[in-house]
């Protein structure tokens, strides 16, 4: 097993992305490359206690992207 | 579908661009590279609660950005 | 011996990751890859003197990875 | 349209470019290259409110670019 | 001489590793490749005036090290 | 043209380099490479207010550049 | 010239080496590599204003380098 096979089994599964920084995001897995780079739908974003609703799908970078769990 | 794909899917329609730092951007995504350079137009930058109009057309760097969303 | 073959060895051992930042997390190593990437089960988070446990297999991305050990 | 086309169409014009840190420059575009780095003459800097201007012509490093826009 | 040869000399004899953020490791050099990655046993880390030992060997991500000498 | 030719266009002859953090340095530009590293004679350093003089040849790294003007 | 050039004409001589973060090393320059990787031995390491002898030979990472002067 590779570390990104991790991803391709949690394909159109929820997810909790956590950020440099402090952010945080969770949403649907809907794609993923290499570089860790993510689309993820229905992702709420917490950040300083706030949390925000994103619609639609949300391209999160993976260069700030600390760990990815279920 | 690809990370990248979603950006080809948002082309000419209003996206936020989420920055490093606390900045953010809405514009019109008319351009995009696999580094994740973006060409904005009609932009609106938000810093620190301040919000600005950057007429014509502006280039965000790929490497500050966390997220794009709708 | 390269450093590389260390985690090999840990394979399906429960291991010490000391993050940049403060986190550290253990959990046992399922897969990693050349970059670091590593895939751990049953894993702990601490940061911040919290401690929280996260079900299922955790992807930790290698970039911000300071130490392993057992 | 690719995003350093958006360059090509400025050159010889004033832009502004927003750098990681509060720094700023305006001046005329008189070259650029893949990495975004720029010659600008005719340059003013502006750093925490301070405004300098600078003679000739100034290499920006592209590394520290977050925006360019006219 | 170049400089990673210096690693090869000093391997299997203890060595002090310094890292960005004020942290450090002692230990015997067991292994290192060419992104100054590298095995430590008999590891002693200290941090912010705290010392603490570990058990095994450390894997030590090259990317922090600021330098290593006897 | 290109950013590059703009420092063959200066050599010997002399140039600030505004860095990153802060620093500063003033001194006859002898030698540049493509990652911007730089070799200055004659040069003035400026950090926090001190400026203090370097005797003979300084290599400057390009990394923490942020600009260079004459 | 180019600017490593100026490291091989420093071979065998005592140089200064000024790191990110504040901390600096004077040593002799044993070796160095196109990354700037050096060797320096009789080092001796100035941080925060303390000033600390490295007895033997010290591999100090090329990537938290400024500069290096004689």
């Amino acid at each position: 097993m590779r570390p990104l096979d991790l991803l391709q089994q949690h394909l159109h599964q929820r997810v909790l992305v956590e950020m440099r920084g402090g952010r945080s995001y969770r949403g649907v897995l809907d794609a993923f490359d290499q570089h860790l780079n993510l689309v993820l739908s229905s992702a709420e974003e917490a950040a300083n206690d706030r949390v925000s609703a994103r619609a639609g799908q949300t391209l999160v970078r993976g260069d700030s992207i600390v760990y990815i769990s279920p």
